[in-house]
Order: C-alpha cells, then sequence, then structure tokens
C-alpha cells in the first residue's frame, strides 16, 4: 500500500530511494548486475555501480556503503552509501527551510499541491514499467506485482489532485450573537517516514526541480537504526509514519509517545479467511492461493489462517493443496512466475524455524515446507492443519508462505478465533448468507481494519483507508477521510461583532 | 468541558462519582458539612455522610476512606469510601458483561442509545441547580460555572441524541465489478475514564436501571494511582481517555501505548491572547480578565500569558490591573461572587512558588501575590509583567491564577511567541484586520487545538472539536467528528458477483 | 411522514391546525362528536364546537364554515372558520415580520432554534396519546397509527436538535494567495407547506410565545383551492411544500416554477414488492399485507402491485389472502383494529370504479370488492389477480386498499415492472441472494426514492431522506441532508490580502 | 463556467461541438477564414469549410446550414450542417443504448469513469491553445480568457478523477434490529445539455472510441430551437441542463417540469459590487474594471451595477472612467488585447437601446456608449451615473458592457439594493469591516449564489459550487456537492435478519 501524496508529498524525511538498499556488508567484488548488459534498463533510472544514499535538494551520501542484493539469486545488484548523522542533520534542517516555502505554496494556492502530485503521478506513469522491474529485481515481487505496485502510487496521485480542491472542516453554526464557528485543517508540518524497500525520490525530486521548488520538500537519508532513532526522537519531526514490524514499531512508538509527537504505525498482521458450509468454493480457492503464496506470504495482508467450516474442511484443504502445486514458480521478472523468492536470507531461516514449531504444536505438513533447490532465498508454499486454533504459532505473524488451516464449527466460533490474535489488519469471511455479512460487519464480527467478504484478505482499493486496529498500529493510509492524519485541526471562533457574551452568562468589569 | 456522550455514555470504568472527592486523609471528626441543615440539599442528590466508591450496577467500596473538603473553608463535606483492587476487578468483569448487553443494544437499534442519552439528559437537566450547588461546594467553581458545567453537559446529550441517527461512514464507489466498497463504524468497546472531580455516575445509573439495562454500562471506581494504572494497563479497557496534568498523562500514554491500546488524552495548556494594536480594547479587558481569572484560573483554558503590543501595553495593563481589583471575591456558591478558592492547599504552595520564581526570573507584580487571609485555599488573582518570553516560568503551566503579560513588536514575534509553548491548546488573538484573522488560522498561525479572534481563550462551544496538540495530548472531544474516537472504523469490501478479479490482474488456478 | 423540522418550524404558512378539518358541508346541527361525553378528551387540546381556522399570531378565522367529520362514522366532529384571502394576506404580511425576527434568532444563534424545536418536541411528547387519538379520530387511522405518527414527529424535534449544532457548509481550498473559500448555507425565508390533514399549529404558538417569541413563526390558514393557489403564485414564499395528488402537484409545482420559486413536492406512489423464488415467506406475507391494508392502503408508500414469482405465486396468494381475512376490522381507536375506514366518500367511489376497471381489464378478484355494511367509509381489503402488468388500471395509483397481484419470470422483467410507472416513490424486494441485493440498489435496480430489501414499501425511519423521484416529485424530507431544501447555499470567496490576482492572468490598469 | 464532468461526461445530447456555430443564414460565397493560410490552424482541430453538425457515434447532420461568422470582423468561418428532427430521434436512441453500457461501467467500477475522465482532460490539455485560439475567433473572447476557458475545463477533469473514488451516500444507523440504512447514489441517466457555444466533443469522441465504448456516450446535436424543445420535452432525457437567457430558461423549465423531469438551469444575473467607505480602492478599480468589461460585458457573471458609498463616489467614479479609456481594444486573438467585439449584431442594437432608456430614466453618460468605428460588433464599454437604484433598465440584465453606478449611503440600503434583483448570481463587497463581511454572508446579506468580499463578481474557482438563486435558475455545477444533482439518491433498507418489526410495533397474520 503507498501512502497517500495528498500532503506527505510535501515535507518529510528518510525516504530510502528507488536505489535504497537493504542493510549488508557491501559487496566487494566488481560483478554487480547493473554492469551486465542485460540489467542496463537500471541506467535509465539514473543508476549506476554507486549510489547516493542521501538526497535533500542535493545528492549525498558519505556513510557506510551497503549493497543491495537481487533476492532471487543472492547477486549483487549495485552499492549505496548511507547517510551520517551530520548528514541526517543536515537533511533535517534543509527541510524544515523547504517546509517554509512548501506551507506558502499551501497557505498561498492549495490545489497548487495537487498540480505537484498531479506532475508526479504523471512522471511515475512513464516509468511504470521500469520502475516495475526495479522493484521484481531487488524485492522479489513478480513483476505484475512490480508495476500494480507503482500504478496504485499513480492512482493515489490522481485521487490526491481531487482532494487538493476539497479537504476542510465545516463552518458550524455558533450559538453566541456575531460569532463564526469554523473549523480549519492545515498541513501538519514535516512528515519523517520510516519505511523499508523502495521509493522513488529520484521523481519527486525531479517534478520539484521543474516547478523551481526546493527538493529538500521530499528528502531522504538512506541509514540503519540510528537514522531511524534520531527520527523518532526528533522535535522538529512532527509525523512520524513508519511501516514495518509490530517489535519494531512499538519501540517507535514509545519513543514518538514520549516527546508527544505524532505517529501513523502500519504494522503487521495475522490475517484470518473463514470459509462457511454456504461458501461459493470457486471463489475461495483461488481467493485463498492468491493471498496465502502471494508475494511469497510477504504482504501485511497476506492470510496467515484459513479456517475452514467442518462441512467443507477436506474438500478445501484438497482444493488449495492441488492449486499450491500448480503455482508456477520462478524469477519473479519472468513474465509468467506467480510465485517468487523470500526478500532475505534471514527470511528463509524464519520460515524453516516456524515450520519446525509447527510441527512441535501439532501440525501435520500437507504440502510444502523444504527451502528449494535453486540459487536465491526460494522456499516451498506451505499448508499446515491440525493445530489448534490458540497455538502459539498460530497466533504469531511469521512473513513467510505457511498458511496454518484451522476447523470450526460455529459461527461465534469463527468470529471469536479471528479475533483473538493481538494484529487486527485484514480479515475475510465467504459466505451467501447476508445476515452473517452484516453480523461479520457489526460490532460483534471482525475487529480488522479491513473486513471482506468473498474476496481475500489482500488487494484493498485505494479510495478507502487502509490499516488496522490493535498490535497493527491504528494508522490509516490512502481514502476516505486518511488525509486528516497529516493535518491538524484547529476549531475557530471568530467574534465579528462588537459585543463580548461570556460563556455562562459571566459579566466582567 | 464535559465528555460526548454519544458513546461513551456505554461503558466506562473508574468514573468519580457525584460523590467523588479528591483524595486526602479521612475526616475523622463528625463535623462534616453535608450534616449541618445549610447543606441538607446534598441529600437531595442522594448523598449521605459516608458514601460508595464504587458503582457497577450495585453500589461497594470498601478500600480507604477519604474526606471530601470543601475549598472555600476547608470544612469536610463528606466520606467516600474507596475501591479495592478486587473491586476494581470486579468492576471491569461486570462492564465487559454489560458491554455485551450494550452492543447488542447499538447493533440492534442505534437510535434506542441516543433514547437512553436524551433521557440521561432530561434527568440531570431537572437536576441542574443542585448539581451546580455541588460543583461549587466541592470544586470551588462559581455557582453561575458549577450550573453551566451542568448545562453543558445536558446540550452535549441533546446533541448526541440528534447524532445517534447519523454517524456512518461512507459508501464509496469500487473500482471492482460487483464489489460494494463500505466504509463501516463500530463502536469502540469499553472505555476507561480518569477523570478528577465530579461525574455524575448516579444519574446514568437510575436512567439505566428505568431501562432495565445493566448499571455496569456506566461503572465507576474511585481510587487512586494503583487503579489509574490498572485501568492504563488493562487490556480490556479499549479505550482509555484521561484529562488531568501533561506529567501524569505521559505516563497513562506510555503505559496504554505499550499494549497498543487507544488513548484520548486532555492536558494542559498554556494559553495566550495577543492584543494587535487595533484592538477594540473594550473587547480586551473583559476578556483577559474572565480568561485569567475565572474558575480562579484552574481552567485548562485559563489565560496565562498575555501578549501586548508595546503601543497599548501600558493600556492594558492598567485596565486590566484596575479591573482585576473589582472582582468580587467571596463563597463560590454566593451569586455575586466571580471569584473563589484554588481547589487545593497544593495549588496553594505551588502559586506561591511560582511568584517567587517569576520575581526572580525578572517579573514585576503589579496586583496579586499573595494569599488572602481568610478561611479557605484563597490567593490573590495576579499580575505579573517584565518577564522575557521564553523565561522558564511562562513557559511552564502552573494552576493557578497569575497571568504573564508580554510586551510584542511584531505580528511574526507574537506568533512565534504563542507556538514556542511545549502545549497547544487554546489561543486567540483581538484585532480588526481581516488578512491578520486568516494567518492566524492558517499554517503558519496558531499551532493550538482551539484558535480565536476577539473573544478569550476560555469557553468553547459544543458544536466544535475540543482539545489540543503537542504536549496538551491531541484528543478531541464534543462536537465535528470526535465521535469517530470512540469508534472504530471498518473498511469493508463485499463482493456480491460469482467472479473474483484479482488486484494487479493475477490469475490463480 | 411527517416533515423536517429542523428549519420549517421557523416559518410557515397554511398548516391545517390540529383543529383542522376536510372541506365539506357544514353541518347544520347541533349534534357534534366534541359536545359528547365520549369524546370530551378533544377539550384538552383546546378545541370546541366551533373552531378558528386561522393563526398568525393571535386566532382567527371568518371565511367559510367547514365541518370534520369522523370517517369512521360520518358523524360531524366540530366546526371551523376558514380563512378569507384578507386574512390569508394580514397572515404573509406577519409572517414576514416574523421571519425578520426568526432570522435574527438563527443568525446570531444557531442553536437556539434547536431548543425551541426541543421544546416543541417535548411538549408533543407529552400529548402524544390525546393527539394520537385525534388523528384516529379524524384520519380513520389506527391508534398505534395515530401515535406513531406523533412519535415520528417527537423523533424529528429530537432529531432536528443535534442539527442546529451541525449544518454548514466546507471551508475548501482556494488556488488564489490570500483568498478565503467558504460554502455558507442560510435559511431560505419563508416556507409555505400546503398540507392535508392535521398539523399541530396550537403546540407550536405555545411553545413560541412561552418564549417571547412571534407566534407568526408558525402561521396557519386553513382554504381551499383559493388558498393554495394565492400560496403557490406568492413571491413572498420562498419555498412552496406541497404534499398531495400528482395531479394537483403539478399544477401547483407549475405555478411555483413560473415565478422561479422553490418547491418541495411529496407526491404519489405506486409502490411494488417484489418477491423472489428464494424469498422467506414469513417475512413476505406478513409484509404484504402489512404495507396494503395499513392505514386502509392511503398511505403514499402503500403497496399497490405485488410482483410474484411464478414459482411462488400461488402459494403466496394463497396465504396473503388468508391473512387478510384475519384482518380485524373495527373503530380506529379501538386497540384491537388493524383496519379502518377510507377518508372521504369520494375515496369509496373511486374504490368501486376501480374495482371495476380491474375486472374490465382481465383482473380476478380474490377477496375483497365491496363496500362494507356498517356507518363509515369502510371498504373491503382487496386482492386482485390475473392482470398485465402495463394494464392501465396497474399503472394508476389509486389511494384505496386494492392490492394488485402480478407474475414474473425473471429478474429484469421484475425490475423493468417496477420502474415502468409514473411515480418514483417506494420499492421493495424479498429475496436471500445478495447479488440481486446490490443489483437492486444500482443503477439498473429500482429508480424509486426508497429501495427496501426483505421489508415493506412503507415505514421509513426519519434518519433516511425521505421522498421519491419522477412523478413523486423528488422532494426529500427528514433525514441526511434534506435540510439544505429549506436552506440556499452562498458560495463565498474572500479576499484578505492586499493584492487581486485576477482570473486568467488577466491585469487591468 | 464548464460543467461538472463527473456524471455528463456520460450521457448527454445536443452539444453543439467544437465546430459548431450560431443560427445565421448561410454564407453563400466561398472566401471562409478556414480556408485562409492564417487561420489554417483550425484545421488541426478536424475542422474543414462544410463540417458535420451531429455525432452520435458516427459524424453526421443532414438539416439547415449554418455559418458561423466571427465577431471581430463579422467574416464566415466555416459552415455547419444541422441535424434535422430524424437525426435528433436516431440520436437520442442510440445514446440511450450507449447509456446502457456506460452505466454497465460505472455499475461495475466506478473510477475506471474517471480514467476516462482523467483521458479527456489529457487530450484537452494537449489543445489547449488551439482551443483557447478557435474560443477567441469564433467568439471574441480574448486569447487570454478563451485558454483560460479550456484550462477551466481541465481541471474540472482532474477533480472529477478524484471525485470518481469519493461520491457515496452514508451509512446511516438504523432504529431497527438486524437491518442496515443505506443511502446510494446512482447517475441519473441521459443528461441532455442545450448550450449556445462551443463544446469540444470531438475530444471527447477521440477518446471514447481509443476506450472502445460508445462514442453516443457523448453525442450532440446542433440544431434551433425545434431541438431544444424536443429535448426538453422528451421524457427519455433524464436530467436537462440548460444555460443561457432566463427568458428561453424559463420555457425551457415549464416544459420539463409538466413532464416532472429534472433540469438543471444557469441563467442570467444582473450582479452589482458595493464598494464601502473603507474599501482598498487599489482592489476596488481594477476589480470593477476587470468585471464590467471583460469578455465585453458577456460574462454571466460580469458586474453591470456598481454600489458606491456617497464618500467615495466621485473618486471611484472617476478612476474606473479613467481606466476604462486605456483597456486596449483590439482583435482578440492579439495578445495585447483586453477588450473584444460583442457576440452578434442583435447584441450591438441592444448596447444601443439600453443607452437610450438609461438616458431616457435620468441616465448620465461618464464614458462610451457609441458603436466603434471598425469592422465586427464592437462597442464602447460605457459607464452611467445618476440613475435611481430601482429604474427598469437598471433591473434588466443586457448582455453588453454598461455598468450603471449608483450611490448609496447606508449599509442596510446596499445590501437590499443588492438583492432587489430578479436574479441572484453573484455579488461583492470591498470593505475591511469584519462585522460588515459576516453580515454580508449571513441570512440577511447577499441572496446569491456567489457572495465575495474584496474580489469582483465574476472569476470563481471550480472547488466551489457555481450557480444562483432565484431568476438564475437555481442549479450549482463544479465543485462542493453539485455531483448530486447529476444522480440520484435512493434511501435503502435492509432487513437481513429472520425478523420482521413493523413501523409502529403493529402486528400482523
Amino acid at each position: 500500500m503507498q501512502r497517500c501524496l495528498t500532503v506527505t508529498v510535501a515535507r518529510h524525511s528518510r525516504l530510502l530511494a528507488h536505489r535504497a538498499v537493504s542493510v549488508r556488508q557491501a559487496a566487494a567484488m566488481s560483478s554487480l548486475l547493473i554492469s551486465q548488459p542485460k540489467y542496463s534498463w537500471l541506467k535509465e533510472l539514473g543508476l549506476s555501480e554507486d549510489n547516493h544514499g542521501v538526497y535533500n535538494g542535493t545528492w549525498g551520501g558519505s556513510g557506510e556503503v551497503v549493497t543491495s542484493y537481487c533476492p532471487a539469486n543472492n547477486e549483487p545488484i549495485a552499492r549505496v552509501r548511507q547517510a551520517t548523522m551530520a548528514e541526517y542533520e543536515e537533511t533535517i534542517q534543509k527541510s524544515r527551510e523547504a517546509w517554509k516555502v512548501w506551507a506558502e505554496v499551501s497557505r498561498a494556492n492549495a490545489p497548487k499541491r495537487g498540480e505537484i502530485v498531479r506532475q508526479i503521478g504523471d512522471a511515475l506513469r512513464k516509468k511504470i514499467k521500469v520502475l516495475g522491474s526495479l522493484v521484481s529485481l531487488e524485492m522479489g515481487k513478480i513483476y505484475v506485482e512490480g508495476v500494480g505496485e507503482v500504478q496504485e502510487y499513480v492512482d493515489v496521485c490522481d485521487y490526491a489532485v481531487g482532494l487538493s480542491r476539497m479537504i476542510g472542516g465545516p463552518i458550524l453554526p455558533s450559538e453566541r450573537p456575531g460569532h463564526a464557528l469554523i473549523e480549519q485543517w492545515n498541513p501538519v508540518g514535516l512528515v519523517g517516514i520510516i519505511t523499508a524497500f523502495n521509493f522513488p525520490v529520484a521523481v519527486y525530486a525531479e517534478v520539484l526541480e521543474q516547478n523551481n521548488l526546493p527538493g529538500a520538500i521530499c528528502s531522504m537519508t538512506c541509514g540503519g537504526a540510528d537514522i531511524g532513532t534520531a527520527m523518532a526522537k526528533d522535535e522538529r519531526v512532527d509525523l512520524l509514519s513508519f511501516t514495518g514490524s509490530t517489535h519494531v514499531g512499538k519501540m517507535v512508538a514509545m519513543m514518538v509517545q514520549e516527546r508527544f509527537g505524532r505517529q501513523l504505525l502500519e504494522l503487521g498482521g495475522n490475517n484470518a479467511i473463514i470459509v462457511f458450509e454456504d461458501a461459493d468454493l470457486n471463489l475461495v480457492v483461488p481467493s485463498a492461493v492468491f493471498a496465502s503464496v502471494g508475494t511469497a506470504g510477504q504482504r501485511c495482508t497476506t492470510t496467515r489462517r484459513l479456517m475452514l467450516h467442518e462441512s467443507v474442511h477436506d474438500t478445501v484443504v484438497e482444493r488449495v493443496a492441488k492449486a499450491y502445486k500448480q503455482v508456477r514458480i520462478g524469477d519473479p521478472w519472468d513474465r509468467n512466475t506467480l510465485y517468487g523468492p523470500l526478500h532475505t536470507k534471514q527470511a528463509v531461516e524464519q520460515y524453516l524455524a516456524a515450520i519446525e514449531k509447527a510441527k512441535q504444536q501439532g501440525g501435520t505438513l500437507i504440502c510444502g515446507g523444504k527451502v528449494m533447490d535453486r540459487a536465491g532465498n526460494y522456499v516451498e508454499p506451505t499448508i499446515i492443519t491440525g493445530l489448534p486454533h490458540d497455538a502459539s504459532i498460530v497466533q504469531t505473524e511469521t512473513f513467510v508462505p505457511i498458511l496454518y488451516v484451522l476447523k470450526f464449527k460455529t459461527e461465534d466460533e469463527a468470529f471469536a478465533w479471528n479475533n483473538e490474535v493481538k494484529q487486527g489488519l485484514s480479515s475475510s469471511i465467504f459466505t451467501k448468507d447476508m445476515g452473517r455479512v452484516f453480523r461479520w460487519l457489526g460490532p460483534k464480527g471482525s475487529d480488522c481494519g479491513i473486513v471482506n467478504v468473498n474476496i481475500p484478505t489482500s488487494g484493498a482499493e485505494i479510495g478507502g483507508a487502509f490499516g488496522g486496529e490493535k498490535h497493527t498500529g491504528g494508522g490509516r493510509e490512502s481514502g476516505s477521510d486518511s488525509w486528516k492524519q497529516y493535518m491538524r485541526r484547529s476549531t475557530c471562533t471568530i467574534n465579528y461583532s462588537k459585543d463580548l457574551p461570556l460563556a455562562q452568562g459571566i459579566k466582567f468589569e
């Protein structure tokens, strides 16, 4: 899920650029993919063997060098030189200066912001294929997902253009003669974003510079925990947005709360599909497969728990397992591939450990369970049945393609199991029963931020608010009134009369 | 500011009842005010010498006994026996059970909730004078403020009745054929409220019982830090609302964040009035007096900083000081009184300490500065000039009637000073310049939650959202979309077709 | 459906008072019901043998005398002396004067309007039983409906109280520096209402007078077509609301359009229930009976067409017919009665004529069809099958309890038949198929203003907007944003800067 | 003001294409401008000597031939062959067929509509200069206005893209257990637009065809009163939008009301600027000049009445008159020109007649008043003082550049004069007094749809709703919730339970 551009384009901080990398030791050797003719398209994006990890109007970076590896073959793609703490400090200062310019733009001319966002969206639209390919190469997402991710980005830009002429509070009736009561929304200030993976800062930079706006309106500092911690604690960062694990998210949240900053958390999910006895299995099977093996189980909205009514349990397990075996595994950039590698070697280890635990806790391996015998971080998509709903491994989000199948008897039971995990991101039921659908949507139904019916847990639309409750962090991005998280509200009363009616009828002087 | 009843009526927890008390040693002696004929009206409220500090459907309390003293004379009013931890536990359990019933009411019949709230409002309306008198006696607010506080409560009830047929999310256009995209809002669950002072739980109880609803829908456990801490850490409390100091608020917030709970904080303010050269001084003077000495400087929205343009500085100081001297000081329940006591003896000490610090930091005492020679916690309303805007005492919220007068030269300077304190609750300018008014409302104007023009910092209307930014905690209560804080949002997608269009055009099985 | 009080309480004109009457020749004889001890409760409402037909701050009426008859026995209840044209003129003038006062109330203090409406609601709540009885006696509605009608009124008042602190437009982002863009809503002015039947003006008058407001804020002039025509053509009437037949509604609409006035029409309906093969017949049967015989077929939302899928046609006809025979017919004020008389003798004639036509066009009488052998305008509730969907009598709204049963084969056919009539008020389907439900709600589903699923065509809630499309007139009352019909919108741009950026970059002078 | 594309792109009818023309006798001679090398750029737009006046998927036109003349020189530009009634009939039929396809798009995939609109906006953006030039050549607007008009169009498209993911009603709380209450908005159906001047249908056609959608989604039939009347009376046209004179607008409105169709009227204005004693004259003078002579006085929002406080009357008249003399008159396509011709010869006659009447009624000519001695329909921009505010010529909208200057004494007087004309489109005050500003916005202020402060009457932004009250017709276009006029609302209640709680507690069967 890309984040709402309405206002975030504006401010900010540690955006990992499209040249961003995961933190590993620098590749000493010279055989970088970018130097191979096959990957020369990377240069269309302005990348080279050594890349800058800082942007704040000018490109820089003089810290540690890290290398980005392709998860499909563990070959090094290119190197990035990260930010030092001094560069972080410089970047924040330049961002604050840039904010003054940008605030003037928005104060003077809110729809002008929209125009900048429109141009960014158009610039992304033009590069959609090559950006999609980069996502595929560096993250291991299959090509159609890589392109889809950029498309979602573009859609959010288009959406934000419209929003730029709409956002605002109501004028409310005042109970006092000669007074106007107005709800005013202003941009919150400097927004810091701690995010993993790609973020196409270079495109922002291009557009900002073309419009004679300071590039530092959208800065970036690649770095590790030191930079992240600095941002979380930095009083100059008015809003801190964090997407990542619940574990790190909690640490960030505590640091931000300590200084009464604002935070926007998009953390983990332990998402379930519930299949009732009256479900259309022709919808269930592709949904379950798509949502559990898509992106190799590495979406925040991946289905991790498949709850099956006892009457359809065996049938569905059989059909899903059969489908699993037909999933085309291969290089993510190959247009035929449906399933790529895990993102890191550590994820492979977590995969193996989770399978071991699941067995210990009573699980039965229906399919998968092994690391694949090929280059890159490939593991078999895995189905495990027979675990109790409250087994500790079932209650844990492991960010890999393991699907736990649970058998239930009643609606109440299934809804309760859905809600008993710590996270509250996404959830689905499959049923034809309208009464059940509305119960599912109601106060005793799903406690998640995303509540689906007859579609899987993944695949949200940008028009709605995206995010989840409980340990998922509570943040909302994209549509509906998510823009309010990037704004602050003032309740304004203007006395335009010559009298002063004091509250509660009190008279002074 | 009373809190929004739309949904809070529902759930609950540590509500200090109308028999609530501040925590002090129990009064051993028998001469309680309640036993004196003059205060026999307290019995209309069902109070007696010894009162229950727990309500959860039945009244109880077997913990420490505390005595409530009248701040106007430090006489004991009555005693309350607080909750033990076991009673807290029992209350939470009964509240959770009650929630199941109440959720069924709201799920089945949302406007039915409105009807209950309407009855509560009507019950309060009938008791408005005697409840107002109790506020006056126990808190030291002047009578008209005491009644005004209850009236505000009643108004919020009326408002919430209307709201009960309106709240809900939009239906959004889906980009997928045969899909409906719906934003559903459900009540958040059990709401805990840590609040000081009065809270008329008995009225709730009456109404709930008349409607055959469990009284535990609105429970109360009087207690100290132990009960408060338990609530903050309790995973069964879905939302924790805290009104009080920034210091305690931060501790509460950290405990709630630690468990990824929801919080709603209404903390301190260090509110300024800015008077420009073109201001109508006939509005300025009563505003400044009302907002700085009203409630003896003990409102969260009290004006603590009065910034005067150099051209009007001396005139305004003189006129305000003159008005200060005419403020009628007396028993708060006396209808002529405009100024009553501080709430506790500790506050008197804080008052003296603040004056001492202000002098050390360069301040000049214009009027006030002394404890008054009469029974009760009375101190003189105080004006101090000559301090630098960034003096540490000026930057500190001391919850007493001391007004720091600052002299400024330019609009930019004044706006910057307004924003440089940690808190962000309320703020006012006095001017006739429309350009300035809109700059004040804009992104480079006030950073507070309440932004006024030609009225003082206190005295909000219930139709707007009440609350502040930064160290004020960020919570919003009462009007506008404040109800969303008591609800949780689900973004729901319903596939009502027979097809499954997967995101990003992927095809499975 | 009562009309929204949010703003209409304000203005005014030809409200038939609770002493209102239908226009017939004056009863010469003395044996009025009101003079009988059994009906002495009518005097609680301030009624007497001869009543005033004009209110505009004072009560008057010197025009034609009409007598109100009880439709259950055709006995005269009491007499009303209607307005002359001179009294109409005086009333409008006094209303315009009153408007100036009331506009000042709303401008000064919008929530004050809410408080007046709250008091009106409370006054109605106190008289609910006796007002409900009057409805029953004069209109022939059964008692529970009479009371229900007043309850709905009260609910609208409660709703409007909340609304009085909420209504207002947004503040929009301006594309011009130093400009504010605001959408302001103001009350539309004098509202004229042409309505049949009861309208409790006396209650309004009581409340207005207690609040020292001019009674003419809510005036009334009983009269015939002359008064109605005068109102429709009167430029001083800013909004004209008309509830009644499509025939008269069109004439009124043309007169108002001619002068570019505003109109709000609530005209007829020819409402259908569609029963699909998968419907729950336990819901269908009582729904069909309730909606077709309730209020003896004299609701605008009465079901007039019952479309049955061929597979359930015979079963449903049989069960509905059986239920028809069990409907308890009697005096409307008898608590056991479910079915009362037609409102007028003319309606009895229309009933007979319609049955005759239906037979001629091929219809078969399943039950009913005859005038009943008892005092009053009682006719048998009637079911007719076998007519083609496009028979002219089926396409006609006859305001009597005749239900035409149609047999259909496909969803497309049923939806098309639903939409082929001129009116577009209410419509229902009964089904368990979620796909069908959403198709029914969509652009190719029902074209009515009220679109129900598994409930009958009648029985709307006040939180929604009430009204219909096409020949139903297009007006909306009650909930949602219906208040906008009583308001006018201004799009306001305020330049608060010292510069003038002309549109399209043009420079002058 | 371009009309909102949100939904109108969809349906349609009599759009005068970019090859549209005003109705005059066909030019027999061959010397068409389009055939001259200087105007060869017209061919970039696909125009030729003879053009089709019908589009409904294919281009056609076999009716009367009309010639379009350039108002700056009265030379013929090109010829158009208009629609016959048979072609109108065919077009409507094809539009209804196209609607079925398009409704399926919107039902299936609302944001897909947005994508089509986005492409249309982009296509217009690419042709903005040549389209602007055509406007200039054919309408006589100056070049910067011509381009500005197209830019506004493009902005509306961008706005509508965002809207396509947002529009929808609320989900409301139901008072009945097991019921959902939903407000659903669907497109209204076929929209007919009667408009003068240019409408770039060819661009729509291009985009629709590229997307494999029927071109008849956006059809056009050029024609005279016969075609317009047919559309107004045509029951297949669900909404009729008319922009033009009040005189014709009323006839159209009556025809549409007669059939209970929907209408959206944008008729005339008689707009005033009010200048108070405290106004900033540096804003007043360019505003008055821009708004009165811009587009040679032929905007619906042109300032026709300039009300000056007596204290500034003479000064302002003098300065405005001086500025009038500096207005650069010339060929509209010349980039230096600020003032072009009237659109038709009839307008020149109306200009002369109005000046004559004004003199008769007591007016004094300050400047202008004569037809200019050059080719084309050029008249001098004219200022007339000394007329009474209620002179009949002042109360009349004459669509030419005559400005009536009125002298007033009090605010009440000025506001009353503003409101006393029949039209209610646009209005402005110039003042620094904040109290006056809010009174101007309030219920006793301006009764217009557009209410400005310190900017002139013309130059609205697309984010707000555009349109006016009273004889201006009441329609609203562009921003805010104007989209609702192109949609119809259903209030939907879904019973998803197994029970049927009848309204008012009635029990049947």
